[in-house]
């Protein structure tokens, strides 16, 4: 007897069509998917529900949902340095596990099944996400310049000793150099090192800004990507956020050393940060996911608000409107995301063998009809509040919109006792 | 006694100050704001709730909500010849009437309760405005280009006659030349005739595509916005749609002439038409409101996503994180679009004597946490999907989610068959 059978719903097949059709469940495992005739301990109607795989959002700093809101429509670095930088002075350890909580309870709602996130006090990340049931590849990030430089070292390195592939696989573990502007040639060769040593991945800020290039090409003689080439960062597989000013000549490289992009259009616009030329990546073949980065910088962790700013950003910016189509977009969002965090061949598609990562929307709104074209609905004019279910590993984490393993009520007030007391430190 | 006491709920006041108090309603007007002593036929419970001006949505063309999802990721030209007008010519009056019913829906669900239409079969328009309560500035769209050009001044004259200050006052109706690219100088003046003699205002697409301007400076040797003022179009009191593509003398002809300018984010960016120069207009002092265009070019008729789009749209394309701040674009979806419509000594403000045309949203969901700033969270964080109650004209349209004026179940079935039928016909 299977475990879950979804029935009936519109789901989106790997080959990026939408049929109406029955997905079975078994475990963790999606099992079959057509016309199922098996008998089920649960059965979900699915009628005018629309059925993909979970989003993956490839770029986050969760627990800085705790600064949501605080700080907003300021120069970068005066936003930094007078709001962001000493209100997380003033973090702690539980500030980090409820900020967390709180950015995983966002996601589910919102349908991401899948994060990537780049921060500290990473244990209590974990612990949050090993309770939660979400699924999250997790980096403590690391500043060669500042005096923790060491013991980020030494703490990456537990870190993934003690948390890759926990969770019954649900987390595993990247390094997380901050930038080249705040990680020095000498600490990059430290981390690539351990790299090697562990077999570990990397997550790092890449190309973000017009000032770090400039600075970079200052320094250096060339540009962030180049210069990470040279130290040989990319050689252990490498997650990039941003990548938002890059020449032709970096897009070469990156597609040499098959970096992986994630893409924050929200974060992108909001700092002013620039428009990042994903439509050549793509064309170069690049692999380019999605992300919200942290809530400090969106303000929210809507995957499918970046899903619709993907698709309409770079229309507008090119004055091409067949720019990134929906489609893409979708594939952005799910498979691509899931490529990018080395985890295509279990996440991102629904297809047999691989996990259950759901994230089922209610198709019984006014702006979803009339009902032409799924996708383009859900590009289009879908909310991340239609929402209706979410799956991971299998298990039902938001059932008919109400989260099943995170108490909602206390989070909410604990995080905002939490939030006001971090930006008015008594 | 009061009809209606909205008690503890965050205000967003006429100052830009967001304050707990309560807010009172008798019939169509907002009496008190502040402590409310009095007693109520009706109190709603608003703590944990914000409490803003009703959206305005300035632009739009609700019927063609019929065509949502229908074709998408297409270049202009094509789209609209293969697509959308040979979907258009099979329209009936009872299907703009059920397409209108269906925005009307859509945008009272997600916090508008005044829009600016410009559409055919305008008397099913102003039918389903009168049943559901919302408000409307409604225009009969006139292609001088057209077989129909003159009777559509004449359907003009007569919507005019019948419908302006219909329903409480709730309609008031503008003239609608289309653009200058399909109503000639010739047409054009017709209707700045008819402005002169019935005393109405005029609703017209101005300067959407670089095509639109390069031809007209072709063909009359001067901008679309010059042309307008040589015609003398601009001495009517002007709604003018789009502006994308305006020079500084351009803006300087429009502060003269005292033109309200609606922008719609979304569509320019979703058709790529390229982005208006906002941050430009509002410091020449121009009125700027918002709108979200028709669901064809959108897809949908959130005005929530219209505000956040202004708020990180001119942001990121100019490089600046201090381009249009929060409390601005706020300010551009209630305030500054009901300036627009020429309502704005009635509605977009809470304000004793104003109009109770109020949208309230519910503050109790994770990405509306932690609550430093109101408007930030509206702004940046929240969702059109988070609207509990909306208000207009003293009348509760909208409660606890809910419809109270239109069948949705039944109104979902009628445009999903009709939408259908309308891109297949028999």
């Amino acid at each position: 007897m299977l475990n879950l059978l979804l029935q009936g719903g519109n789901v989106l097949c790997a080959d990026g069509q939408v049929r109406q059709m029955d997905l079975a469940i078994e475990g963790s495992i999606i099992t079959q998917i057509g016309t199922v005739s098996n008998t089920a301990e649960r059965v979900i109607d699915c009628h005018n529900k629309l059925i993909i795989p979970g989003f993956v959002n490839t770029h986050t700093h969760a627990a800085m949902t705790l600064f949501r809101s605080y700080a907003d429509d300021m120069q970068l670095m005066d936003w930094l340095k007078t709001k962001i930088w000493p209100a997380e002075e003033n973090l702690t350890a539980d500030d980090v596990y409820w900020g967390t909580q709180l950015a995983i309870a966002e996601m589910l709602k919102s349908g991401t099944t899948c994060f990537a996130d780049m921060y500290f006090f990473m244990p209590e990340v974990a612990k949050a996400v090993a309770e939660s049931g979400i699924r999250a590849v997790l980096a403590r990030g690391m500043a060669g310049v500042a005096p923790t430089a060491n013991q980020a070292l030494a703490e990456s390195e537990n870190f993934y000793k003690e948390w890759h592939n926990a969770a019954n696989g649900r987390i595993t573990i990247m390094l997380g150099p901050h930038a080249p502007y705040t990680c020095p040639p000498d600490y990059l060769k430290k981390v690539t090192a351990l790299a090697e040593k562990l077999g570990a991945q990397i997550h790092i800020h890449l190309s973000e800004t017009l000032q770090e290039v400039s600075d970079c090409n200052k320094q250096y003689g060339k540009s962030p990507i180049a210069l990470m080439e040279e130290i040989g960062l990319l050689d252990y597989g490498v997650l990039a956020a941003h990548c938002v000013h890059v020449s032709q000549e970096d897009i070469a490289i990156m597609k040499g050393k098959q970096v992986r992009v994630a893409h924050n259009p929200g974060s992108n616009m909001k700092l002013a940060s620039g428009v990042a030329p994903v439509p050549d990546m793509l064309n170069a073949g690049l692999c380019v996911g999605l992300g919200t980065d942290g809530a400090a910088s969106n303000n929210n962790l809507d995957m499918l608000e970046e899903l619709r700013l993907a698709a309409m950003l770079h229309k507008v910016h090119r004055l091409d409107p067949v720019a990134i189509p929906a489609s893409t977009a979708v594939q952005m969002a799910t498979a691509q995301g899931a490529n990018a965090l080395s985890l295509g061949s279990s996440i991102g598609k629904l297809e047999p063998t691989y996990k259950a990562d759901i994230t089922i929307f209610d198709m019984q709104q006014p702006h979803w009809y009339p009902q032409h074209d799924s996708l383009s609905l859900l590009t289009y004019a879908a909310s991340g509040r239609d929402v209706h279910t979410v799956i991971v590993d299998g298990k039902i984490l938001l059932e008919n919109r109400q989260l099943t393993t995170i108490d909602e009520e206390r989070l909410l007030e604990e995080v905002n006792r939490r939030g006001i007391r971090l930006v008015n430190p008594v």
